[in-house]
């Protein structure tokens, strides 16, 4: 699959029915992930709180995770030296550990894993991952999920606008800063990573209401604002978008805002995660970068074997 | 109390021995906050993790919070209307609530406040505001009290290096890039935030490991790499460390590696902390712009009101 084509298949990802078989009580959820497997707990842990979420990304796991902990790896490679440090952790604490991974060492250590389908980049299979989080404890009504497949489909079929979005970030060589607000301030997160990952860029990321109390004052008087350029996300909140108007007039910034075809929080969530998928991958292509291109990442991870 | 002072006070604040009452039983912990205040539950929530404590920064609390929830509300002024509509959401959810304010409204609405001084900068408070989290849950000993006073007061009786730092920074308009490392990530982000409310520069922060899986790209291949200046916090995982010098060697960028005269959490957390506190303020300085004004976030406020 080119990568292209891995773009286009998040849209099939969200049919995913994967789900994890719970039969026993638990009190609160750790997700161990990192970089394109990591985003998937920060995302789930925004929306379902119901239950204490705590998302982690590093080297040791909190001190409160026991017997009563539904501990979940998700790791696509399922090699992944932090999370599989985590797993060994885990099970000596007692804790119920489960994993979301498409093989690697992870499937052989955990056996209750969700295997999804290999051979596409770790963050082209966001869908295959986060689904089973959703199947399992907060279910989406299948016509909320057709909807969003034609929402991704609209966007396959046609993203000029993202293309001319690319370019005018390629021209002026911006740097991105992406503001989110809850539910979404992790997929502002995701899109820094997709310009990392796929455009080479650096990229930032901060959310609406706290950048009010920091941000605010370089956005008025930094110097090098000239080569910033800001996207917010449109809010369900009037008081987050009252924020991003007042925050504009007085710093005299302008702000794109992604305003979301729907409205219901599961197709607006992978309507901005494909946007930021088509202006990382066109940006990569008008820098002349190969947006599958990980090679340093690479680099790296062999010399700390 | 001029700027300069305020920053001075940082060594007094952390002999408070404000603690809160608790005589209940509680599964988790929530603390609410945002910006300079915000930082506290960060801090905390990333050291004390013998039961699930969730920081928030936003309107809206988490679907958990119930009788079982002790709900610790930090705001310097008393008056963040964001933290004040989470102390109403969660009294209706029958959390147990505690504030540590220097007043406004929140002290008149929480009873069993813990009352600090007023009359500084909030972000100049965050040892009167930290304290009390460590005295309740996780004491810290008098004899690293006092080690770590001597270091801040070291430092304030000298920190010319850091100076010249901040005058480097002045010169290249750099933009400074913060890495931390658990248990100090939220040190990173009160890093960038110190940059952008006193020297009103742009700032941005990421951790190892999870900066591996992403900004390692960019590091290599990005444009406008020259602008940024980077940071790192030495640790004391030997696995992080490691980290920081492959990624410098593969990318080609240096990091300046802040390392801490002593080894114990505490006073390591407060050198890192001043050593913002004095970057950040030296480089105003230079600037010439006034550490203490944070007017457009006050307009900002006004305008939402």
């Amino acid at each position: 699959m080119n990568f292209l084509d891995e773009i286009k298949n998040l849209k099939e990802q969200i049919k995913s029915k994967d789900k994890f078989d719970i039969n026993f009580n638990f009190d609160n959820i750790v997700i161990s992930g990192m970089g394109g497997s990591g985003i998937v707990g920060n995302i789930f842990q925004e929306y379902y709180t119901s239950i204490p979420v705590i998302s982690i990304g590093d080297y040791g796991i909190p001190g409160f995770v026991n017997e009563k902990t539904l501990f979940i790896v998700v790791s696509y490679s399922g090699n992944t030296e932090e999370t599989l440090s985590n797993v060994e952790d885990a099970k000596k604490k007692g804790a119920h550990v489960r994993a979301i991974t498409s093989g690697g060492k992870l499937a052989t250590i955990v056996e209750k894993s969700i295997i999804i389908p290999s051979g596409i980049q770790p963050r082209s299979a966001l869908g295959y991952m986060l689904m089973p989080l959703f199947n399992t404890f907060a279910p989406i009504d299948d016509a909320i999920v057709s909807q969003t497949y034609g929402i991704l489909d609209d966007m396959d079929k046609n993203h000029s606008d993202i293309k001319s979005e690319a370019f005018k970030i390629y021209e002026n060589s911006s740097i991105p800063i992406i503001y989110g607000s809850k539910p979404f301030k992790s997929v502002a997160y995701r899109w820094k990573t997709q310009f990392n990952e796929n455009a080479k860029t650096f990229a930032f990321y901060s959310y609406f209401p706290e950048l009010n109390h920091n941000d605010t004052m370089p956005l008025k008087s930094a110097y090098r604002r000239d080569e910033y350029l800001f996207y917010a996300f449109e809010s369900d909140n009037a008081r987050i978008n009252q924020r991003i108007g007042i925050t504009e007039e007085i710093t005299g910034e302008q702000f794109t805002v992604v305003k979301s075809p729907s409205q219901d929080y599961f197709s607006k969530l992978f309507y901005l995660i494909h946007y930021a998928d088509y202006l990382t991958y066109e940006l990569a292509l008008v820098r002349n970068v190969d947006p599958t291109d990980v090679s340093t990442i690479e680099e790296l991870k062999k010399k700390l074997a």
